[in-house]
């Protein structure tokens, strides 16, 4: 990216192992982000440098590995999340690797290339059990952020059997974050969106209501769903003050939010939170706590969140997969190097 | 309260039974509340009727029931939290009492007086085993908020074996949650003040360290302590911007924040919070949940929380108990009608 609005393809220098716990994988996919849209719409970039690589999902092949990389070999078909991580520090063995003592961010390496640097490789990839069928491939990208987040959302949000979960956002994040809650057995999902095309995928992933209104009338509309309390369970996943405080007007007393839209320009009044009683908890989210079982779950063929991806296209054309999602004409786009 | 700074002791209509579930109690012991300074001191009251009766700790011996209190017979000695409740709906079912449906403020009846009126009494109070010893009194009504509340601020942070806690604020609340967090089987409790006195009694309840620093510097001064870290959980005890960010700075990513200070002009960017990766929880605490345990560690006198009343007044010169709060000469006083 040259600045908002201006992604080029570009020959670069080829990544190689720099230090020795570095793999170097050949990227078979890698994806536009809605958090790519931030700098893409100029949001936050004010201590931005120009150009900058892009990109933070990615699944593909081993090229290479560092002298001290032990359990990645050449060769294998693997998965990381946007952080990079050891996975034994003390955060990491808590289930918090997205803020690992040593953490890199992929996207300052840039995933949407051929070529990809992955440091701390033991600790950032998992291998699946064999190279993947084709059809597997956009499932398997996803789990890197988009399925990886929108499952921590549902996780952080307490869905679970017996809950009501509301998501706020259906975007690729919060359609998985449906997905996620179906998966962790929760009773009833509540998608909040006003996109016909959006809406049949959230309902395919698992919502059993829709609502279509925002702000102080999606509270209203998913407190009268629930019997005046609210939902147990509410998913922020777009990271605005509307849809935050969306989030935790529609979550009931000791109920659980989890939000992992990048929160830009939120600020949550105290005394809101104070008399919500809820519970709030979110950020980035520690992919790889859940990359085993979500790469076991897109195995054996349980969980199909590869749909979210309507857009697919060559990397030579990744200016027009960031318009596209810019625009809202597609939900999540996958980029074939 | 006849204004902020005006606190006057006068007759009143005696309380009598209103609704069939009501109790009218014979209070032994009342309090002067930290959040009875907010008002005090003029803060949030754009609002506010002048006179107001003040108070909402409690306990006392039961006067008179209404004709569908079941289980609360007169002559009982009781205590309940400052939220009437009914205790059987979905949300006190759930643990939130301070947010049942059905809520009645008891601040708002004022409960620093000889009798009080208790809405839903069968739901809001608790019977002692017997009439307690005089010096049992201050630990028992204690129970009613400022346990009770610092209780909820060390289980909202999830304080247990093996964590480090850490307390913000040297308040009864604060120092009651240093005692909370070991009788919850904290490890380690780092209590943050700049008192002699309190340090002291913090000490006593069980801190294993003291941190002068405040902000910046005293988050500083927490990571020191973990390894560069931060705390596993963060009790949040005074309601200021400085000390919820102090809370949240504090807190390791993946811990937990126990917020009870009355969150005033307090707004949490939504990218600190986002980064932290804590989790936050708080608001009035449902003291209902917990005070059948409390009463019981009371009564087995495992624990001495009448210890934080360093002045006892006759309710007459409740206005110097004020004064002497608002000075903070006393860190908690004792009313007795």
């Amino acid at each position: 990216m040259h600045g908002p609005g201006d992604v080029r393809v570009e020959e670069r220098e080829e990544p190689r192992i720099v230090e020795p716990t570095d793999a170097v994988i050949r990227v078979s996919a890698a994806c536009v982000c809605g958090s790519d849209l931030w700098p893409y719409r100029g949001i936050g970039t004010e201590d931005s440098a120009w150009p900058a690589p892009m990109g933070h999902e990615y699944a593909g092949i081993v090229e290479e590995v560092g002298d001290e990389v032990e359990t990645i070999k050449p060769g294998q078909f693997v998965i990381g999340s946007f952080w990079a991580s050891d996975n034994t520090c003390e955060i990491c063995r808590a289930g918090y690797q997205s803020a690992c003592v040593d953490r890199v961010p992929m996207g300052a390496l840039g995933a949407q290339a051929d070529l990809l640097r992955v440091p701390l490789a033991d600790g950032t990839l998992v291998a699946t059990p064999d190279i993947p069928a084709d059809d597997l491939v956009p499932s398997l990208v996803s789990a890197s952020d988009v399925l990886g987040t929108g499952w921590f959302g549902a996780v952080a949000a307490e869905a679970g059997p017996g809950k009501t979960v509301a998501v706020v956002g259906d975007g690729a994040v919060g359609l998985l974050a449906v997905l996620a809650a179906r998966e962790l057995g929760a009773e009833r999902i509540i998608a909040m969106s006003r996109h016909d095309s959006r809406q049949r995928l959230a309902r395919e992933y698992g919502a059993t209501d829709i609502v279509q209104e925002r702000g102080d009338a999606g509270v209203a509309a998913i407190k009268e769903l629930t019997n005046g309390l609210g939902a147990h369970s509410v998913v922020e996943a777009v990271g605005t003050q509307e849809s935050m405080m969306q989030a935790i007007g529609a979550t009931r007393p000791g109920g659980h939010v989890g939000f992992v839209g990048v929160a830009h320009d939120v600020a949550v009044p105290g005394m809101d939170l104070f008399w919500s009683l809820v519970h709030l908890h979110g950020g980035p989210a520690p992919v790889r706590r859940f990359l085993p079982e979500l790469i076991d779950l897109i195995w054996n063929r349980q969980i199909n969140p590869g749909k979210v991806f309507d857009l697919e296209l060559p990397l030579e054309e990744a200016a027009a997969g960031y318009r596209a999602m810019d625009q809202r004409e597609a939900i999540k786009v996958l980029l074939r190097p």
